[in-house]
């Protein structure tokens, strides 16, 4: 079974479970992604940013950037699950978007630009 | 296979056709994530709350959220792999850890508290 | 004085002490103040969206916000100064902008939109 | 006048004049802000870490920092305001508190931790 869609079951479950049905409005759920995402940026905001990638592999770190990691994930889920969004398919059509708009041959070595 | 493995295999192909990788370092990855969950916010932040889940299942918006979360989720699936994180497996422990640390009968229909 | 300005030099002072210097590069300086608004979306994100206003006003969540927008605050000020950014000029200066661009009697009583 | 109570007048008449008082509630308030924090991200995101500083001086990016940066304060300004918060007092005691914190013998010149 696809990952995206065990992890939105789960999530499912552990919301039923609990009646927290009500509380699943995209706007709450937003804030409690925007939470997390705060939380990862408390872990690397003070790395040297060139040294960030060998640090985050580091022990207690690692740890705590899959734990918080995992938190985004899972109310981005949620908040998909709630929009009627399907992420998995989303997220693989607008790399093929991207390609297309950023041609290798234009861009190649140069900073990516907004 | 995995959804989450074929993107970011997807993410990784997209990334070394350009000769991007040198721009991926966590932290300037972090911050592409928190500029994508921004689209996001702006999305939805003048939605009623309690019509929010309804009108993001109306188009136009219905395409908008979704090609913005699928951006948040290709960012932190590429911050994942510069950080050696398994995001599949990390959501779903995470997702256990949290049940065992609210125990339906003790929340049940609660708002849940941080 | 300026509060903006008194800000400033209080943050400018509290990081000369400490030789904290180095480390305020705008990307990490960034990453800090979105930990900051990370720590606010967790006290608001549960609320009912219509008796926010009121429950902030309680305590404790009262003072915990205080703490945590004037958090935000200092590292926008942070951010400002290492940008060489006016922030008060820039911010009256936005508000008339945007009065110009949505005038009263166009957008009278209906939500505010993008 | 203190420039926060300016710029806090100059967006309670805005918001007067739109009849837009019903839409401030501080969950909104809240998102509108991580929106403008996003496009401050999206600025910054891809520069050089140690090249930032300079780069956010020069044209056109320093304008268009200025300009996020001044919707992100006035959407801070707004929240305090939403949740009566003496943004300008509760600031500079923030800096006092983490001075009290952080005693500069003993952290000076090492990374600041959390």
């Amino acid at each position: 079974m696809s990952d995206l869609t065990e992890i939105r079951d789960a999530a499912r479950a552990f919301i039923a479970e609990r009646e927290w049905e009500e509380f699943q409005d995209p706007k709450s759920v937003l804030l409690a992604l925007v939470g997390e995402v705060g939380e990862l940026a408390e872990l690397l905001q003070w790395l040297p940013a060139d040294k960030a990638r060998a640090l985050a592999r580091e022990e207690p770190l690692h740890t705590q950037l899959s734990e918080e990691m995992a938190d985004v994930l899972v109310y981005l889920v949620g908040l998909a699950d709630q929009c009627g969004v399907d992420l998995g398919k989303s997220a693989l059509a607008k790399i093929e978007k991207s390609a297309a708009k950023h041609p290798a041959d234009q861009v190649r070595g140069v900073a990516p630009q907004r």
